[in-house]
C-alpha cells in the first residue's frame, strides 16, 4: 500500500456513479483549492464527495467528474474516477461514503477500473433530460425538479424543430458568454420532445456539451412551442451563431444529468455503457 | 352578496384541488381554531389554504377536505369544499390563491359546485400511492417523495400477498391505536404492487381508510416482499385483527394521496371522477 501522494503505482483507480439533488449547491465543481474549507454560501458537490471520500480512504482524495453541472441542476449518474492508496471493497466505498454525504447526495456503485480510465475523457456521451411541467398554476409537488411553463406548449412542434440541431455544428447560438471551451463544435446525437399529460419532456445526447448548452436549446425551444416561432426558426438560430437572438436560458431546477455513456470495453455498469 | 358569515342563502359552494409536498407540514388539519395563529413549529396545509382563501375572498374561509393527511404525506389533488360570499371567476381562485400560499402548496383547480355537495361525505372512494426505491443506497434524488427498503424486495409476492385485503373487511390490524374512527370496517376496491426498476409502487383504493392504514398496510407487505413472512401471513393478520403482531408504520415521505372520487354527476374534472 503506498503511502505516497497523487496516483502512484500501487494506487487502484475507481470509478463511481453519485447521485445527487443539485437544489442547495453552486454546481459540481469545487470553488476552493484542495484542503482548504468552502465557503458556507457556495457549497459544491465535488467538495461534499471528496470529503467524504477523504474520510473513507483515511487519506485526501481528489476526483474528476464526466460533466461539470451548474447551480441547481440534479444528477443521476454523475460519473467519476479517483486514485486510492487503500483497499476497499466497492460495497464499502459505496455505504461508508453515503454515510459521510449529506442528505441530498449518495454514491450509487463504484468499480475498480483500469489505470488509464478517465471519467472526463473515455466518456463518448453525455445524456440530459429537461423535465417541466405545462400548466397555468406552478407545481407545488417535485418542484425542485421541474420547470414550468404556464402557456400551452405544442410538444409535437417542438420535436420537428428540435430535430435540426442533430449531427456536428458550431452551437455558438446555444452557448452562453461565460463558456471557456476553445471552440463550439459538438456532435448532438439526438434529442426528443415528448409530452405525458401536464409533463414535456425534452432529452438530449451529444458527445458533449457546452456550457448552458442544454438550457438554452430548451428555451429556444419554448419559443417554437408557444408558437411565437416558426419551427424553422430552431435551425435559423444554429446557422446564425449568434447567442443574442436565441431564447432565454431555461431554469436549473428542471435539468438532470441522466450520465455519461463509455465503450463497454471498460466493464462499467449497464447504464453508463454505449 | 352576502354580508353574513357562515353559508348563507347567497353563498357559492366551490370544489377546488390543492397540490402539496407535506414534508414540511405538521399535516393537512388545523391544530389552532379558524382565526387564531398557528405555531410556527407545526404548520398546516389547512391553515395555510384557509388564510389564502381568505385573503382573495376578503372574508374569513373555512375548508373541508375529502382526507386528512399526516405529517408529512403529499397529495396531488386533495379536494376540498368551501362555501364563498364573494364572486370570483374560478381561473381568479386558482391563480389568487396560489399567489397567496407557500411555494409547496398550490390550487391546481376550482369549479362551483351544487349547494349539498360536500368534499368529505360526497365521495365514495380515496386512492392512495405508496412509492418506495428498492436499492443498497438511500436515494439522494426525490428523496422527499421516497419510502426506501435496502433489502431486496419481491414485489410480485407482495402483490399476491395484497389481495386478500380486497373486499369489505375490519382492518384493526392496521389501524394506529390513535384512529378515532368508530369502527374499523373498510371496504378496498384495489390493490396493486408493481416494480420499475428500483422503483416499487403499491396503490391502493377503497370507499375510506383508517389513520395509518396504508403506511401499516406498507409496513406488513414488506415483512413479505423481504421473504421474512409467506404471502399467506397478509391474510392471517386481517383475520386476527391484533395491530401489535402486523408490520412497522412505513415512514410518510413515501405517500401521496393521489386523490378522492366522486359520482360524475357532481360534474367535477375527470381526474376525481369514479
Amino acid at each position: 500500500m503506498s503511502e505516497r501522494h497523487g496516483p502512484a503505482r500501487d494506487d487502484r483507480r475507481l470509478a463511481m456513479a453519485i447521485e445527487y439533488d443539485g437544489s442547495a449547491f453552486s454546481g459540481w465543481q469545487r470553488l476552493t483549492k484542495p484542503g482548504e474549507e468552502e465557503r458556507r454560501s457556495e457549497p459544491t458537490i465535488q467538495a461534499a464527495v471528496e470529503e467524504a471520500l477523504s474520510f473513507v480512504a483515511g487519506t485526501r482524495i481528489e476526483t474528476v467528474c464526466a460533466g461539470r453541472t451548474d447551480a441547481g441542476v440534479h444528477a443521476r449518474a454523475q460519473v467519476i474516477h479517483f486514485d486510492s492508496p487503500v483497499e476497499r471493497d466497492p460495497r464499502g466505498w459505496v455505504l461508508g461514503t453515503t454515510t459521510r454525504l449529506p442528505p441530498s447526495v449518495c454514491v450509487r456503485w463504484c468499480v475498480p477500473v483500469a489505470a488509464d480510465f478517465h471519467a472526463r475523457f473515455s466518456a463518448r456521451a453525455r445524456r440530459y433530460r429537461y423535465r417541466l411541467v405545462n400548466r397555468p398554476v406552478r407545481p407545488a409537488l417535485m418542484r425542485e425538479y421541474l420547470g414550468w411553463e404556464r402557456r400551452p406548449l405544442d410538444a409535437e412542434a417542438m420535436h420537428r424543430a428540435a430535430q435540426a440541431l442533430v449531427g456536428e455544428h458550431d452551437f455558438s447560438a446555444f452557448r452562453t458568454v461565460h463558456c471557456q471551451a476553445p471552440h463550439a463544435r459538438r456532435n448532438l446525437h439526438e434529442i426528443s420532445v415528448r409530452r405525458d399529460g401536464e409533463i414535456v419532456d425534452i432529452e438530449v445526447q451529444a458527445n458533449a456539451f457546452l456550457h448552458h448548452q442544454v438550457r438554452n436549446i430548451v428555451g429556444s425551444l419554448l419559443v417554437v412551442g408557444r408558437g411565437e416561432q416558426p419551427e424553422a426558426w430552431i435551425a435559423e438560430l444554429l446557422a446564425g451563431r449568434d447567442r443574442t437572438v436565441a431564447g432565454p436560458t431555461a431554469p436549473a431546477s428542471g435539468l438532470m444529468f441522466l450520465g455519461p455513456k463509455y465503450p463497454a470495453e471498460w466493464g462499467l455498469p449497464a447504464e453508463v455503457c454505449l
